[in-house]
């Protein structure tokens, strides 16, 4: 085993660093964001802290910085209060991780990417059309973490949209059969297969 | 497509609900929290909220619900100010799942299962053996989250242990290396391969 120190890790070059920190935390979840600015401008970006929160009421989370390229999403769904998370999968990955170039507010990442826009009935931020897994999402809150000035929005899933064939008769979403992805750091993209299932653990 | 409204969400039996809930957010990641009490009983519980924070200060949080099977691994960390992260690993999927099991205080899941706990110099949390990347980790601050009575625990990355194999030159833990579990909902492992990395991305 290597055996690497705080001093070390604060001593490495900060691409080096970035690197090893955001690939020590496990697999991460790959989703796309879509949102719509009071302008009409809609915005798709990747992230991959969006993490479950509670499931009644159902909420989820995701992290930010204030100042990097997701700072569009983040504008929007201030402002609107509404956002969307799409699953990426097998066949959009490279153009998923594309929106994470910095474009201005004033560019829509749909215009530089293969990727399209879809709505749903009055939902107005934009979904990531033929993606496998999209929930409709309203803002509920949020917390600056003062150890680094990030930021935890708080979200609350109002709409699922779901593929048939993923939805399993006790609600698990086998995101598997859909080629969905996984992120190992900040570039990595894998797509798991065979999951095993466990089942509830009581005592021995 | 399958709609599923706020509605059908609220209405659904409860744990129809929390395995779809669970398994919307993606992929996620599938640690075992080491920590051991004031008392000296050591406690492992699996994980799957860790999630990047920041790199710089190196930053990763996890979120738990104060009444649950977690709350050892919480009073423990909070009382003694430190933990471990261990990555879950092909061999161990099982005895890594069945530590959800809700022992006592008093009862070690190194005892209830073929997890074997290890001291590295002097850092205080026991690290799960055998495991191909482990983290010391010291509590830094939480946040209540008001939404749903959740605590989001933010700790510091102190040390990083990992196996040599996995480290490539630019820093990037290369997770598939190591057959490390990711987590589909509440019970789900998989062990992702062949991921592919795309870069740095700049606007076209």
């Amino acid at each position: 085993m290597i055996h690497i120190s705080n001093e070390d890790i604060d001593n490495f070059h900060h691409v080096y660093r970035i690197n090893l920190i955001n690939s020590c935390s496990g697999y991460k979840s790959a989703n796309l964001l879509g949102t719509k600015s009071v302008d009409g401008i809609e915005n798709v970006a990747v992230f991959s802290s969006v993490t479950h929160i509670g499931s009644n009421p159902p909420m989820l989370g995701f992290f930010l910085r204030p100042t990097t390229v997701m700072r569009n999403t983040y504008e929007n769904l201030k402002s609107t209060g509404f956002y969307t998370i799409n699953h990426i999968h097998k066949s959009i990955l490279e153009e998923a991780h594309h929106t994470s170039a910095k474009y201005d507010s004033e560019i829509s990442e749909f215009d530089k990417t293969t990727l399209n826009s879809e709505y749903k009935k009055s939902f107005q931020a934009p979904f990531v059309k033929d993606t496998p897994l999209q929930l409709a999402m309203e803002y509920v809150e949020e917390y600056n973490i003062k150890a680094n000035n990030t930021i935890l929005v708080v979200g609350k899933i109002v709409e699922i949209h779901v593929n048939e064939e993923l939805l399993e008769d006790d609600g698990f979403i086998n995101l598997s059969k859909a080629d969905v992805a996984t992120i190992n750091g900040l570039d990595a993209y894998a797509i798991p297969k065979q999951n095993k299932r466990f089942g509830y653990q009581r005592p021995k």
